[in-house]
């Protein structure tokens, strides 16, 4: 299942996404849960939810397109990963050596946007940059959990743009201020439950900006695999069903680093995850 | 007014202590308001709750010691600051530089629990740290604001215990795990509003731990002031009635620093600043 917000005229309910020939629909499973964090967490209303979908024709449903949906989940803890892809290795060159544990931190609840959402390029930033990366979105209670056990206590994935201001990452030790203005989190389009995720350690994470790809690595070549992220932070902070772990972002493409400018006013970023979906935010400038 | 919530009786409830020859009272002001957050952002409810406590006879309402109290609020974000109080400087030696800008990291939202709470040590850590630190309670929504206008955004002031597990701090760059433990952040005993505190910039706080005065500094000693600290942070963030930011520990004296020991079983860490309350937190092993 896929799982969304939707605002339908204003009100906003849980709804699931299904194909049809002329593109995504949405239906409405108001009438089965009252929240997607039900769909998550209850096997009986999400199965309900799958008779709801199955039983209706497609053809009736209003398409995704032209519907602004919201954050399919407003998680209470959102955190994120720091570098956890191995980087491409240059000819000639050497990769980092991998870290002995997760670095871990955390954007805020003023940070979480939808899908559908523009970021606002802060006027007290000059260097506004994107991440594409998967979410993991847990879907119980979790609390120092063996990597073994893991997998079990995630519901399903998602995608968030951890969209950082480098200036006030870099000015102090920690990287809150950073990583933690206000929208800096798109989150979404859906989050895919697991199990319509066939194989998570093969995922190639894509991020085009302004059509040109600028990341392009799979999760196979992840330092710590989701499971081992989710054992690892359980091991501190009790996990609850809705929190998400942004799971790093890949490195950005020779071209890319080697041409960094920050996010200026108009451009999109599109984050693709074959089987997960697309998150495309566009990034304007403040009205100051 | 000194703002609680009461767990009365196995219901949370807003509350407000009133001092008797016995000892702190607490007036129920669930009559008045539905939160404590509408005692803070609401002036008429405040005027409203202040004309119940005036007009009532102290005698008649049950004495705090032996009531629960939980975290005065719940807030949406919870923010703290790294090094931000000078250090002292032993003979001979040099003070530490001031930084340029504050450090902030995040507290999530399992840390939080209330001042009659116990801090349960996790097995995971070896290295268990307190620090007593003056938490700054916003009023109203925050963004941008300068630091002539910040102060006025301060609806209180409370207590905050920054427990730390040193270990799993020091593992990366970003210290959220060590921080970020279940239950590592005692709030309270009370939010105090800001017009009950005259001069916020001398207000002498203290910590004990198990008798031994282990803290005793100033807030005249702060390198950013609580309005540096709210204007800095509302360029990133935007605040909303409720947050805190708890604003950093002053520096233990010579002795503590120099015998630090790891929290134990059974230890009780007592914060003070006069006029803002005590905040007693007592540490205790997890059963595995």
């Amino acid at each position: 299942m896929r799982i969304v917000t939707w605002d339908r005229a204003g009100v906003s309910v849980p709804a699931a996404l299904v194909a049809s020939d002329e593109g995504d629909r949405l239906v409405d499973l108001s009438g089965v849960v009252a929240s997607t964090l039900e769909l998550l967490t209850d096997e009986g209303a999400a199965a309900n939810a799958r008779a709801v979908i199955d039983a209706a024709d497609p053809s009736g449903f209003p398409l995704r397109e032209g519907e602004r949906l919201l954050a399919p989940i407003r998680p209470r803890v959102l955190l994120c990963i720091g570098y956890n892809y191995r980087g491409h290795v240059v000819a000639g060159g050497e990769g980092q050596p991998d870290p002995e544990h997760p670095d871990v931190f955390v954007k805020t609840a003023n940070t979480m946007i939808g899908p559908d959402d523009a970021v606002l390029l802060p006027p007290q930033s000059d260097d506004v940059d994107y991440e594409g990366e998967i979410g993991v979105v847990i879907g119980r209670t979790t609390h120092a959990v063996s990597a073994e056990d893991a997998l079990a206590h995630i519901a399903g994935y998602t995608l968030v743009n951890d969209v950082s201001a480098r200036d006030w990452q870099n000015r102090t030790s920690q990287w809150t201020l950073g990583k933690c203005f206000d929208g800096f989190a798109p989150i979404g389009p859906a989050i895919v439950t697991a199990d319509e995720v066939e194989d998570p350690t093969h995922l190639l994470v894509e991020v085009i900006r302004d059509g040109k790809t600028t990341v392009s690595q799979s999760t196979s070549t992840l330092i710590f695999p989701f499971a081992e992220i989710v054992s690892y932070v359980s091991q501190s902070i009790t996990l609850q069903p809705g929190d998400v772990i942004a799971t790093g972002s890949p490195q950005k493409l020779p071209d890319a680093l080697r041409d960094h400018r920050p996010l200026t006013d108009g451009e999109s970023v599109r984050i693709r995850v074959e089987g997960i979906g697309e998150l495309v935010t566009v990034f304007r400038a403040s009205e100051i």
